[in-house]
């Protein structure tokens, strides 16, 4: 008798679809994540073990945090019954889908964007419209708002400011979408706050908007992941059918509570990455046949002279890891760089400088053997 | 203009099924969350504490936490490759049907049992079938095999222990299961240390089952969510597909990583439970008018001879927080029960009889009434 396959009965388009994976690289500077470079504040993590320590570890987390989901309220502008809470802000765009897509729903994603979205959806059965950035790496909004309109897609995923090619979407082009477009938006602000700029303010007019955001990145969490989500309360009372009972574990609920608590103190650190933003920016674009996009995040896309891996290794030698896109659709060329340290961003450039005469030493070699 | 619905768009299953909601209350002695009453070691703790105290906290956990996966294979027993780790066992239930789950799958969910397994099902679209247990509160093997096989149900999900009823599917029946219905069994293990009993022999010879288990119970972990699921690689592989990327805090892979080094160390707690629970069961058994069900998990299935809620509130008062379940099919008359400490159910042993008491005389008067 023939063993039939393990994976008759899973979904095909789940068989199909590759998985996201991150090859484990080690590095003495790791640029490749869009981390904040400045770690949570060492007091205050002493904050989060004693509160911590007063709680029995076998006792289940509140069932629901409301007094955190009070402070993210009070620090967003938002009202408490439209905000979740998630385990990163994946888990709740993965809700937000599950809530939204049936089998066959069209969802819109730019492209290129945030791997996951392509991930959740294809798994929870969506057809995906692809809508390409214009060549400079912007959004091109009209075909966000064409495309998403003719294909019928019932969701449009949005990432400002957007990974991995920093470009954003504007107060005047969101609003054109929310009237143009009848789905809903999902808007992923999870570099927000090194944008300075927030859709908040639509909420109110436009209830087919939903906001998630994270602690990942400027509140410097990435490693407790905790995320959250502003909505309708009635679009969000809907959502949080969808999201799992528990899940955030009482030690990330207790730091993000210190973080809330503390926020000024997270300043000095997105204050520091914006100056070396700019800095990064400006001396990158000095460097002969670098070419570097805008960006708004903490990362910048990079255009590179030369085969995208052959400089990624080069810099990997140099121990320096940044973010090989060139896989994705538009970036064959590109590096992604997350904006360190200044100590950091100086080995970059100089590691960068070296990487790129090297290679162009490479290249004359290269043509002269011809 | 009429404003339109802001939940048009979203899955009408969705609105229709009731949020899983917990109401808050506060108690001296809780036994409703079916949690270990003995906490993480305190030691341990503090080592957890100081490993962590090594991490930025600012940089994402490991992409794929793979000594931990070590760890729990060799814990197990099983291969690596079979291991995936979760946030809560609830969380690899969920990425399991998000694969499994085509729009209009059905799913045989035996009936009563953990709410969640229907909520999760609800939201993917599937349909469920719902399998009653025999009166006495065990499983019926005959119509789990019949009714899902007539069903066509490409799923049947069992939590063995069983919640809220503590009954248990044996060997023989699991193997009869998985040789006469050919869709996917996903056991649910989360209580399986209180039985002393795993499926985990049968992974080989039937790769359409999936285990899922918890360190919530009696690894003494509610707090930090943490789960592991082991099943045949291929399958495993896939459904790590819709396994969010970090999906488990740094801190809870921490605190699963020392517990796992540890674990003579959780023993005591729950050879403590099993003692109290055999007490426990005789006593309660002793109260005129209880009917205490067999049970193999940490917590008893309990019929009262009043209305369940006025027994929950009369021991409330008493400061004893009890799982009113009598909102479950065939629970109508039941409480749910954990085991506490040996000082927790004492009280809740005098607490039960003051209350049964009252209800008796309560249930006289209002005889004498008519």
């Amino acid at each position: 008798m023939k063993r039939r396959s393990p994976l008759q009965g899973v979904k095909p388009q789940v068989v199909k679809v590759p998985a996201y994976t991150l090859h484990a690289y080690e590095a003495d500077i790791k640029l490749n994540q869009n981390e904040n470079p400045f770690d949570f504040p060492e007091d205050l993590k002493e904050e989060v073990f004693r509160r911590f320590r007063r709680r029995q570890w076998s006792r289940y987390p509140d069932f629901v945090p409301d007094s955190l989901r009070q402070q993210l309220a009070a620090f967003a502008g938002w009202q408490k019954d439209g905000v979740l809470v998630g385990n990163g802000s994946n888990e709740l765009l993965q809700a937000s889908l599950m809530v939204l897509i049936h089998s066959r729903t069209r969802i819109a994603i730019p492209s290129p964007t945030f791997t996951v979205y392509r991930l959740i959806s294809t798994v929870l059965g969506a057809k995906i419209i692809y809508i390409p950035l214009n060549p400079d790496m912007s959004y091109n909004v009209d075909e966000l708002v064409s495309k998403s309109r003719e294909s019928g897609a019932g969701v449009l995923i949005i990432n400002t400011p957007n990974n991995p090619t920093g470009c954003v979407l504007r107060d005047g082009d969101l609003e054109k979408i929310l009237k143009e477009f009848s789905g809903f938006v999902l808007l992923d602000e999870a570099y927000y706050e090194f944008w300075g700029h927030t859709a908040l303010h639509f909420l109110k007019e436009y209830p087919r908007l939903i906001i998630t955001r994270t602690f990942s990145k400027a509140m410097g969490m990435a490693s407790l992941r905790f995320g959250y989500l502003l909505a309708d309360p009635a679009i969000a009372e809907q959502i949080a059918k969808a999201k799992l009972p528990y899940n955030v574990n009482q030690f990330s609920l207790t730091a993000a509570e210190v973080a809330l608590e503390n926020l000024s103190r997270f300043r000095p650190a997105i204050e520091e990455v914006l100056r070396e933003r700019e800095r990064l920016g400006r001396e990158m674009s000095e460097i002969p046949g670098l070419k570097v996009y805008p960006t708004a995040a903490n990362f910048f896309l990079v255009e590179v002279p030369a085969v995208p891996r052959a400089i990624f290794d080069d810099l990997y030698r140099q121990g320096i890891l940044v973010r090989d896109v060139s896989s994705y659709p538009m970036l064959s060329k590109c590096l992604r760089i997350s904006v360190g340290t200044r100590t950091e961003n100086d080995r970059l450039l100089s590691a960068l400088r070296a990487s790129l005469a090297r290679s162009a030493s490479g290249i004359e070699r290269a043509g002269e053997s011809k």
